[in-house]
């Protein structure tokens, strides 16, 4: 127990900080040891302020934990950060400053020069940028981010036919979960017997952060990979999981048994670190015609992989087909998390 | 009411054979007298042999009327036809063969070569290939068709903008409503907190049968459309209305002010002749940047016209938007209905 | 046109306000005029104010009503009313002081011991009670309220039972619709595969109104029913139409033929003034054993009468059974419309 | 793993059969053997044969297990019977009289004077009928059988309640989870937006069985308990879990706090004997005001207990509260499980 490494959680009442408190609960490697909110929750017990919503009770000592205010200093070395965009730039800057390991959910330092968007499957050799970041900006600590919940599933099932074929161009349309939303989010009316064909940035952040997560890095900066990304975005009925039907045309082109295979071959660093927070498989392929659906396929895997179907050829581009993904799982608090392994195994957290 | 001509509804049990009797109640050219089915109804009143669920009860009229058997005479002028593919083809050719106006929405005779698929505002020059079917098959009467559900809305926005700029490819993903399966249709459990990722033959319907709509007629042959389509299909948790999310390549690009300019100025032939149930303009363009929604705006213009949004630009294609539509009104029963008028309006029905 | 009188509505952009407007459209004999809002809406046109959430878009002449701010003077002698019940009070008082005629909706002033809570099918007679508030108060206006929207079904239905054969005590479970709690109202994570079983103060308000509406009005003073009732309230995910599971002990037996046939029977003031609100017939039966349903009977009668089905024996009380009715129609801004078409015809209204 | 049970799943294709699989994975007592379908599913693997409805996968080895048809011999002793009302009854007796443990959710043989309807936290001395059955009908074997999915959360809460302070009468209205009618089942048309206020033969079930289930037992016959009980079910939109608001009037009279505190103080028979499908607590009581629900509390300990919420005054009878439960686990397959738990415990299989 004593070897465990204190962290905290900023944001702790809303949708992704319980989804941090819920998969911390028994983690091997850190010890969930503070909570910080607002004005309206801080110096409340965590199960009085927050309103949890994602299953029928938080764990018991979470429950108990006061939560401390997010202008009150900061006491464990790392820090898991869901802030709205907008208040995280400044949080986490400061925290870093300090010293802090801050792996933040946030969009708001997403595209920084010197800030890894970090996927470990995808691009871990992208960890690296947090030296650059701490000798630019003279910091002991670090930011790393994870993406946006809705990119994290078609680039992380996009990683092995990227490397396998190339990526010329894509495009996806999307069908997401209330729950990217947070609570309250959207209200029910929007949602009973209806489509929103529109969520607020997100197309915008599905077409760049996927170019940053599938680019080099050269030891000094990061290069946006040469795939053009085309995204339409939705809100359906659903809880949790977003859907993506994705259009794909490969450099090299190959058939859907191809495509299958390299996802079906898939592991990345976390599976070879073994990473506690790791799928044994980041890329799950279904056979069924009619598969993946979110209230089937969602928890697969624990809510950290990215579930493909129907990969078929497409007439324009060669190659189509569905991914789903848990958006608060593996689309938030699991990736930061997993991304809080891997700095870890691979050396760059001293605690 | 003696100059209406008397019309029989086929399948006139299920959703879309509903919706038939719906909307020529009224009707100030049409008089429904007949309504066919199969064993299960045949011999009973209509209000006790359908369940009825588009409405509170079914019209006065047609509640009354008993059912007749698929295989009794049908003693109307005009037929319309929702009967399950497989089944439609041998009827309908049956019934145009003993001189009779058939008006289908089954899939069977879509993609004859001498059977026109039509949409009134998109392709009425198609309407003349009766001459050329009752020709070559020795029918007094006809037999035309038209489009799946997913297809027509597409298609109705896409008319003025192929007709204005040129269609070079075109990808299409689909947020479908439950009642496109008809009813008892998708169980419950596949769309309460669910989305299904398939819908058999749909994708194919929507590939195809656009080509042939917007292809031209030269008198003797249909010629399919120079353009491609991949299409993506989805069943969501909506009752009526089809969203359809649409990336297009113009031949010529044009800007997204410019697209909106030409959908808002679209008006065919139906609206020329000012047909009874032709909506006031087509297509329709929200403003708002979170509209169309199935929920608000499927009834608009009573579900005949297509309604458009978020017309911006693509990165990959150029231009991208949103298109929804009522699928068992402008999607089935309603666009049959409005092919009857045009054919009766131009002279290819004597009665 | 000069003939009608002028309307105003105060809370314009809420649900209730929404309806109060669609519902205006077109009536006969009031003209809407003013639309009142908060800060947030005050000097802009409604179109761009309201967040329309009931159709596709407001009536023409309303959308392009600015909207003036609620402490601003009206100028319409009838005042249509849907504050947030706490704000409600001082402003209506004010306003009927001021010397306009006030039907409203808020919860504020229904218990009032000279202020009516009228369902003019039910209780027409309380209406002479703003004779005793205007002397007793020195108003040249007044305050009429209408109940509860799951208050209102219950009781609508009740009535011809509890003039036939007396209610002792009722039990009633709801099951509510999203649009009670207006709009953003019930966060979309409470109703995707999921039941609320608690509205606040929902339980009280049914369990008291009911009492009032029931009871007798001598000239001065209203007697409370003497009737025992028990709610639950539950919220459901429907968009629209609250549903109610009754069960009823009657001071003198009957079946449930018999109550069926009293339901069918009954006609009140309303509908022998041929007041333009009205439905035809205040409650309607169905015979189907699954009805009524939200969304296939919500709609029926404008709306604007309660639905009731499965009249059947109860081991415990005699009688039970289910009622629906649309909750912000006939439950909200049509009870108010309704209320103020017997007012005026009954002669409390110089304008 | 040598002395495992062998068991048999017949109906093992369906939404409970699906359940019994799930449930019995990695049992300690009992090993799947053998499943058994109908003409459609019999000869083919259980994986392609179920349309598993319950999860991403069903359980590897159940998965492969091909499936014998309904009337090949049975080996295993104990047999999970789920198929439909109507058809076990045949099967069920049959099975026994061959020396089989029938442990049944079909309705056929509840109400039989010498087969327990058991709950056994609530009666679990009605098993000692077995022998009467045994001795009466020359059996083996013998069939048990477990309650409807709705009668049983309600029972199982009122079991405490009935010890402490008798109970006099009931009302129960429902609000049901699709599930519970199996898979296709409802229609989606049916429970988007909508609410069904009618399941076929439901209402009767939970007002006779819930009397047996509290009655008692001589060593010959069954005596049904002396209260009265009124049912009214509906089906909401809800992929799992029973709602029921419950209005129940007390012999003894008693306080919300003390109802609490007995429902709270209960354990049952099976927490005597540390049964392994046992929850620790059969029956959970939330303080929240608006708990439980379905989507949030229905997991709660394995599904096996019922969760209990807003035990309040009712004006009418006393007590009023709301009770969910996990209607195909503890309200079906889990029931049946625990019961073959007890039976084996307590002396009755001899295997």
């Amino acid at each position: 127990m004593s070897s465990k490494i204190d962290v905290a959680v900023l944001g702790a009442t809303g949708s992704v900080g319980q989804r941090y408190i819920e998969l911390l609960d028994g983690h091997p490697q850190f010890r969930l040891r503070e909570l910080f909110g607002s004005d309206r929750s801080a110096g409340k017990r965590y199960a009085d302020a927050a309103d949890w919503r994602i299953s029928a009770s938080p764990p018991e000592e979470a429950a108990n934990t006061v939560i401390k205010h997010h202008e009150q200093p900061v006491e464990s070395p790392i820090v898991f950060c869901s802030l709205p965009g907008g208040l995280a730039r400044e949080v986490e800057t400061r925290l870093a400053a300090e010293g802090h390991y801050v792996f933040s959910n946030a969009r708001d330092n997403r595209l920084d020069p010197d800030i890894p968007l970090l996927i470990p499957e995808v691009n871990p050799e992208h960890a690296a940028a947090v030296r650059v970041q701490q000798q630019a900006r003279g910091w002991s600590g670090f930011v790393v981010t994870n993406p946006n919940c809705s990119t994290i599933h078609f680039v992380l099932a996009l990683k092995p036919i990227f490397d396998a074929f190339g990526v010329e161009q894509l495009m996806v349309t999307t069908m997401q979960a209330s729950s990217g939303a947070g609570y309250p989010g959207v209200p029910s009316l929007d949602l009973i017997d209806n489509v929103v064909p529109y969520i607020g940035g997100e197309e915008e952040k599905m077409e760049i952060e996927s170019r940053k997560l599938l680019g080099g890095f050269d030891g000094q900066e990061f290069q946006y990979a040469d795939m053009r990304v085309s995204a339409q975005c939705n809100r359906v009925p659903v809880r949790h999981g977003h859907m993506e039907a994705i259009n794909v045309q490969l450099r090299q082109p190959a058939s859907p048994s191809e495509v299958v295979d390299v996802l079906r071959a898939f592991k990345g660093r976390p599976q070879e670190l073994g990473l506690y927070s790791a799928p044994a498989n980041p890329v799950i392929v279904r056979d069924q015609p009619d598969r993946p659906q979110p209230a089937l396929d969602r928890d697969v895997a624990g809510g950290m992989a990215s579930i493909v179907g129907r990969v078929r050829e497409c007439p324009l581009f060669g190659i189509k087909f569905i991914v789903l993904g848990h958006n608060t799982i593996r689309g938030a608090a699991g990736a930061s998390i997993l991304n809080a392994e891997l700095l870890l195994a691979d050396g760059y957290i001293n605690a």
